[in-house]
């Protein structure tokens, strides 16, 4: 399947790299490609800069946020959320219309200072504000509660029992990606129902947040237990 | 031990009901005894009664807001959200202070039609709220991510391997609650610091109540795989 990543991030490399490995055909986005592989200095979260991890992953292709769209039969929104939807708007609706776009981005606000609140929340969802401003496309969000590393590689903690949750208005589009996260390893799909329900998992943050200091490492995820 | 519990619904019931089993001496409180009593029918929720409820537990007293609170050494708040502070204001402060008071409430805001929303989340919790009320109670928000039966029997679903979470600026306080919560059969008590936290907690009822709505049973729970 081709795949299109908007976001050379943490979030698009993990899962550019697990779909890559899984023999998917992949493009990753990036505002400014020759920016990008200018960089040399490692990104303000300690990330080796893209050309260093592009070298162990050749067979990603990199492209502009519009060319990785329309790569994809698939679409992965892995931007972070303060820039989502202008990224989006850059990507352009005819890159994006009738296509399942994977909504990984969270609403974190760090303005605030630390741990970041939310910028949207309780009664509407970024998750929400994407697919009203992209009515054509078909929005899943799905990843956005757990670390980056486990989102592609759910079996790295406890064989992979824990939980991942979905929400999406388009059957289709969520059967979809039911059939990619399976691929990744996650067992344990919910479905909680359409977009709307985008706020109940981009709420979980503010106690993941506590969690990853309480715990000390990223390394953990909610399981639903029933 | 003495426990006070301001509340007679489920959440009261329940913690009641448990703690009696556990041979603690329980005072739930009302805030009027005689209506309390006088009612015959199942209140909103279908719950029966008060005085059908009470014939299977006769050891738990009852008493008003005031007496039920004077009763404890520890107080549990079991009201619900929208009446807490008011609730614990004819408590009293005389009737508080100096206590470890267990916070289970959450802030549900039913004006927006259902699922609920949050009348206060993100920069501020109704945990906060309590405390910034009350400074000289030692708060601990814990037991409000689950069903009422839950809360009190944790062994009842997967023999009790899921997570109950621990928000409060009294680390004493805190090694309290951990101990009784223990008794009630939590194996997997997580502290997550100080009242701050609540947000975190609070902000997990919008999963639980689409996942509610999705898995069509509240006999589930939350537990954090590390």
């Amino acid at each position: 399947m081709n795949i299109g990543i908007v976001g050379t991030g943490m979030v698009g490399r993990a899962i550019a790299a697990r779909v890559v490995e899984l023999g998917h055909d992949v493009m990753l986005g990036t505002r400014d490609v020759a920016a990008l592989r200018a960089r040399t200095e490692p990104d303000a979260m300690g990330n080796p800069p893209f050309s260093v991890w592009h070298e162990q992953h050749p067979k990603v292709k990199v492209g502009t946020f519009a060319e990785a769209a329309a790569h994809g039969t698939i679409v992965v929104n892995g931007t972070n959320g303060a820039g989502s939807l202008a990224a989006l708007k850059q990507v352009g609706e005819a890159n994006l219309n009738g296509k399942v776009l994977i909504d990984i981005a969270n609403p974190l606000d760090f303005s605030r200072g630390m741990p970041p609140s939310l910028f949207v929340s309780n009664t509407d969802s970024l998750g929400e504000q994407i697919q009203r401003t992209f009515p054509h496309v078909r929005v899943v969000k799905t990843l956005n509660t757990m670390n980056a590393y486990l989102m592609a590689n759910p079996q790295q903690l406890n064989d992979g029992d824990h939980t991942v949750f979905m929400s999406g208005n388009d059957a289709g589009a969520k059967a979809q990606v039911a059939e990619l996260l399976k691929s990744f390893g996650w067992p344990d799909v919910i479905d909680l129902g359409d977009i709307t329900t985008a706020r109940g998992t981009e709420m979980l943050l503010p106690i993941w947040l506590r969690l990853f200091s309480a715990l000390q490492t990223p390394m953990f995820n909610f399981k639903v237990v029933k």
